[in-house]
């Protein structure tokens, strides 16, 4: 049972009430909290040592991630950021300096922000150092932004380059609030996300929610330089391209609008965003799958993001790509 | 430097904006996001395998107390929880079953408050189970109750009784929600807090925030039937009022209110709650210091909540307490 499959069981029976507008398996849930012009967002998430960042990830760059996590996921909804609380597991015996270097870093992008951090508590957790951070939020009422929005014929879009995030991006990744904030105030976009599991696996919770496929063009996915560097030096688990479609913690957004949209929407955001790449990679179709096109022909991806490559015998030829 | 003083150095710096109305140092973060009629409030709280439940707790129990621990806050503020969000920390190869009676446990007493659990997420913690639970929820506006609000004259009260709790009480204990409402609701209450760390420290963080001092009537502190069981048998660290004073995870209510509405409070309380014991232990004072008071005399405790009885030799003579 992975993750996901997991968190499918635990979520049938959670108990609701009236407040709850989105509860668990969007980016954020979100709350009626009675004001007249917006929605309460709520998220809460954790790195971990050893998993997230490791013994030699500079305390700053720590914090920063923990929050920076949590803010993609706004962004996700298109949402503004309020207020922080963080809860810190340490082992015993930890340098104060270790722990005020986390909150600088965390607290530079709190105030870059514009986010309260309004206190958070620290526990002990022997083994390693943990930190969960839970953010509120808010959008514009009528103006939510859910996984399930997804038609055929949308046109589907990324910002950034995707692949090779733990060569750096990882801990440096800036969310993409602004972003979003624009693409949802300017357009009529139908669903919205942030890419942290990698595009394949978080464009099949799009699909599922939506109940659509997807075609993606290979050409048009952003492989970031990191990827392809790991893949040209041999020393990559993965081609580049499977890298761009599997690797985690790209933390860029993955949103569809109408396909006929497609071209105003690049114009427009050339203008307000010269250097942040926008690629549109495929579009929505009717059924489930998720097919890669290429100049040889279409091939079907399978649901767990692993690129299915054995009936291209012409592309083992081609590099094994 | 202990987790207090920690926590007061890492809060010095706290990024803030215009929504902040309570920060870090009270039972709860309080915002406003604009609800005209009401206040959201915000907490974190987490439970770790090894400190806060062991390897041998029933896991329903584990879950229950996770939130648990995060309604008494909100009580501690006498608002009402709306939503929270569930991070779990797991070992990998935990039992599926194992997470879903946590589950099972937390939702059971999410539906008795009517609180929504609106998601969450797990990650891999290696050595050990934690859980970290976001609550949010609601103060009527004008109705918020701090830790500052203390004045010399005002009687001291706390419900229930204190002390001997790991012998079982912190996995079963109700968070005073209805009582905290009910109080703020038909009394000019001064100050509310949840007694999470031991009488003595937590009355100690009311009279730093207030600005004063407490005398307490030792009879009249109610000693929990753990702690005089313990005390007798002879196996306790500590005498049962010691234990009343120190120990922690007792999850009452501690509240002052002007020292003439002491007896109308007390009838008022017996008849709306007659099965929770509600006892006046004691009055605010000017000063700093906590007194204890016996038909011996008063006696000084300590800044740590340790009792400090060197002065008193007859005390000795009277079996250490």
């Amino acid at each position: 049972m992975n993750e996901f499959e997991l968190i499918a069981r635990l979520t049938r029976a959670l108990p609701g009430n009236e407040t709850v507008v989105v509860g668990s398996g969007d980016d954020c849930a979100v709350l009626d909290v009675g004001a007249q012009d917006r929605l309460l967002l709520f998220k809460t998430d954790a790195v971990v040592e050893g998993i997230h960042f490791t013994k030699a990830t500079p305390p700053r760059k720590i914090g920063r991630k923990a929050l920076a996590r949590c803010l993609s996921d706004v962004a996700a909804m298109a949402g503004t950021p309020t207020a922080a609380l963080v809860t810190l597991g340490l082992p015993p015996g930890f340098e104060v300096s270790f722990v005020e270097a986390i909150y600088a870093g965390l607290n530079e992008l709190a105030a870059q922000q514009g986010v309260a951090v309004v206190g958070g508590e620290t526990t002990t957790n022997p083994e390693r150092v943990l930190i969960s951070v839970s953010l509120i939020g808010f959008v514009p009422r009528g103006r939510l932004l859910r996984r399930s929005g997804a038609k055929p014929g949308d046109a589907i879009f990324v910002t950034g380059e995707l692949g090779g995030s733990l060569a750096g991006k990882h801990l440096d990744f800036e969310p993409r609030l602004v972003e979003a904030r624009w693409l949802a105030e300017h357009f009529p976009i139908h669903t919205l996300m942030d890419v942290s599991d990698g595009l394949a696996g978080d464009l099949r919770h799009i699909l599922n929610a939506s109940g659509v496929g997807a075609e993606l063009l290979k050409r048009a996915v952003p492989i970031s330089r990191a990827a392809q560097l790991a893949a040209k030096a041999g020393d990559a688990a993965k081609p580049a391209f499977a890298a761009a479609l599997t690797d985690g913690e790209d933390f860029e957004l993955l949103f569809t609008t109408a396909g006929r949209l497609a071209i105003p929407l690049l114009d427009a955001w050339r203008k307000q965003f010269p250097k942040l790449r926008l690629s549109c990679i495929g579009k929505i179709v009717p059924g489930k799958q998720i097919t890669i096109r290429d100049q040889r022909g279409a091939y079907p991806l399978n649901a767990r993001g692993y690129v299915h490559f054995t009936p291209a015998k012409s592309h083992l030829a081609d590099g094994g790509r």
